[in-house]
């Protein structure tokens, strides 16, 4: 049982590290998928050799197009396929014979409309031919460490975050997204119909692949509740996965139905299991990306009670209200951390939240964090920042980046004003201290850190028990 | 009664109508909030006389400057004092006699440390000379139909929203976050610890302000709780007021106690109250923005029910499930509409939320958007688009635009792929329809329009029965 599970991973390594591809279906036409993914694969600089296959085209890009996958003179590991459904599973029988270890299957036309037959058809001739399917109906996959851009979706830089996800289309939404909060991918697959390879098989492999530290990830339905279960609660006892499962409301229930022929599963019940397993529930995209650039650049805190440093009494309380609604605490300043803070003017408030007022300048949020990371008395610290017109942004984010450099404790900040801050958080960020433009959003993301703190002592924890 | 309400509102016009105006603590230093809001009024292009006031200066960007608001030769409406707290009743004084009618003291050091005492010689100078008073504590005000910047907050350009804050940072936050989101304010009040002019004559006065169709407020606490909820209730029933009450978790409510010296209310009984006199909720600026973008850019619609329109199964659902748990209908098709649905692919789900498939050209969004303005089954429509790579957004947006200004019905649009839709995104709101970015955000958006319209609805019920 455990040698099929290494296989089923073993299996998935050409998916992501071809030495050679071939692209089923390639085409000269703009706008075609059979166009676009190539330019993608070509543009990105793929290193290896790439094999265009179109009977009725000759060069395309630069390439030498062959008229069938049979005539290529090398060996290839995987292929894009983009042809019509009802030649697939002939294509995948000769891909078989080519002994292709892996094929991306792009084309719909599968069961999301109700063509379970030829989707089976699909399954059998994989099966005989030894080869692992992505898709079909799916946007492709990337592997930004390979240059890897066999998608129809748009490429990426690369990072340390994975991204799989069940909808191409909100695939390609995630890649803009992250592109534009400037962040990066390890992997990215889109497994669409997943009629072979599936999110259980895609969590093993991720987990083992080095430049993947956080998973993310978009559900509609479970296909193998059981195998999912067990395999994350394997994975995230290594690396934090964080999802977004939708289609949980009836009325996206129905719609899901209509959309993949999945049924999505009862919400409650899904809830109770991603908390078991370690999986952090994401609402959108936003929250989604919020959180894995928390995951991604701080390490976990080993407990909940944060201190809130601003320059701004309202958005400290604001703050305040949004950490409070995720359960996270924000303890009063102790006696000895007061007096420690005996050297702010009297004008501030010196219990948690701190407020240094619109005076602040960075000499004020370097001692004050300095402060709190010695402390015991926290595990997070959320320095807030709000700009008066006249003070520059960048060297409060300096001050935070001295203390984040020596500490081991989580920090998030919050630099509120838009363009007012960019060039302070583009410094925060290029320093490793992820920025989230508003309290609430601060908070979920703080809440997604102290989740993963409790879920790996709640590990230990059982382990330990066991262990007596 | 009504006459005394008559002339809190009739007295607030000299702020945001001067003819001249005198800034008391002027300042030739870079960086001095004297100079700051001086710059902000200049650079403001304000068409009236400006006079400076300084004993120590001469001439501040060119202005001549005056030694005491007493040797100005002109009649001056209104003055922004940025002096030192404890001058400051006497500077009211001189204003009484220079029959000045109202005063922004941006100067902090008053009731929120403490001062109170102070806080009520500025209250008192102020009754004595007949001069309304703004702050103290506060950011400032803007009219950006006078072109009048009386702040040390940055600019905005017109628009019809009009924002009003107990905190000054988070009114700077507010227009930074305003300018990155295009938007633009009618009028901008940053009234700190409200001595004297409070948020509800602030409500009174935008509810007869022209240039305002939307009112949009940060609130900590609330001073007179029960003249509060009688003018937001008069205010509700004209324009949408949209509100963040913030401090609400018990943590939030120490956190205001040091901030401002007031006790913020119990937060049920402000949610209570704020349903009941038709204010919409916002959590955080995000939302605030998003929800009066909508407000002042849509119709009110006269139900619930809202058609979802997507080029894609998995965000389809995603919106689904967000307007779900903001409790809006997703109705399914009825036979009628899915018969006039017939022109669509085979491939597309005519039930709703309707899915076009990555295929979908403007002209498919465009009929079947009519189809849906037409019939009586749908209260609002929501588009959505996830652009396949070789797609353009802006031909979508045309087909969108066109059927919004032949309908009644609002649209709100989630054009969902960052910069891959950013011209799409700029045409449909330049046409007048409003974008969010994911579904989450698009579904609270939608949610305001509908508290609007049973808000409205509730009371015209509430005036016929008592009609009876």
């Amino acid at each position: 049982m455990q040698d099929a599970g290494e296989d089923r991973v073993t299996s998935l390594k050409p998916f992501f590290e071809p030495r050679a591809i071939a692209i089923i279906g390639a085409s000269s036409k703009k706008g075609k998928i059979g166009y676009e993914i190539l330019r993608n694969i070509v543009e990105g600089q793929f290193e290896g050799p790439i094999y265009p296959i179109n009977p009725h085209e000759e060069f395309i890009l630069g390439l030498k197009v062959y008229r069938s996958i049979m005539d290529v003179p090398d060996i290839v590991d995987i292929c894009v396929i983009t042809v019509a459904p009802n030649m697939i599973p002939q294509v995948l029988l000769e891909c078989g014979d080519k002994r292709i270890r892996g094929a991306v299957i792009i084309s719909a036309g599968f069961s999301e409309i109700g063509n379970f037959q030829l989707e089976k058809q699909v399954v059998e001739s994989a099966s005989k031919s030894g080869i692992r399917v992505i898709g079909p109906n799916c946007a492709g996959i990337i592997n930004t460490e390979k240059r890897l851009y066999a998608t129809i979706e748009s490429r990426i830089a690369p990072g340390c975050i994975a991204f799989i996800t069940q909808s191409g289309a909100l695939g390609g939404a995630a890649l803009a997204w992250a592109r534009q909060e400037k962040m990066g991918f390890s992997k990215f697959v889109s497994y669409g119909n997943r009629c072979d390879v599936d999110e259980a098989d895609l969590l093993d492999y991720l987990m083992k692949d080095q430049q993947t530290t956080v998973i993310a990830a978009y559900f509609e339905g479970l296909r193998d509740g059981r195998r999912f279960v067990e395999t994350a609660k394997r994975v995230s006892a290594r690396k934090p996965i964080l999802a977004i499962k939708s289609g949980h409301s009836s009325e996206g229930m129905r719609a899901t139905l209509s959309h993949t022929g999945a049924i999505a599963g009862s919400d409650k019940v899904c809830d109770g299991a991603f908390r078991q397993v370690g999986i952090i529930r994401a609402e959108d995209i936003e929250d989604l990306f919020d959180m894995a650039k928390a995951l991604s650049t701080q390490p976990v805190p080993f407990g909940d009670r944060t201190l809130v440093l601003t320059n701004s009494g309202g958005p400290g309380v604001m703050m305040v209200d949004a950490l409070t609604k995720w359960e996270l605490r924000i303890p009063e300043t102790s006696k000895e951390i007061k007096d420690k803070l005996g050297f702010l003017p009297e004008i501030c408030s010196k219990n948690n939240p701190i407020d240094l007022t619109a005076q602040a300048g960075p000499e004020h949020y370097k001692k004050v964090l300095q402060i709190a990371q010695e402390s015991d008395d926290f595990d997070l610290l959320i320095p807030l920042f709000v700009p008066p017109t006249y003070v520059k942004s960048e060297s409060i984010s300096e001050a935070v980046l001295e203390v984040s450099k020596a500490t081991s404790k989580p920090i998030l900040a919050c630099w509120m004003s838009g363009d007012l801050v960019r060039e302070g958080v583009e410094r925060l960020e290029s320093g490793g201290v992820p920025n989230f433009p508003t309290p609430k959003r601060t908070a979920k993301a703080a809440w997604a850190l102290v989740q993963r703190g409790r879920h790996l002592v709640q590990q230990k924890e059982e382990k330990a028990s066991k262990s007596f």
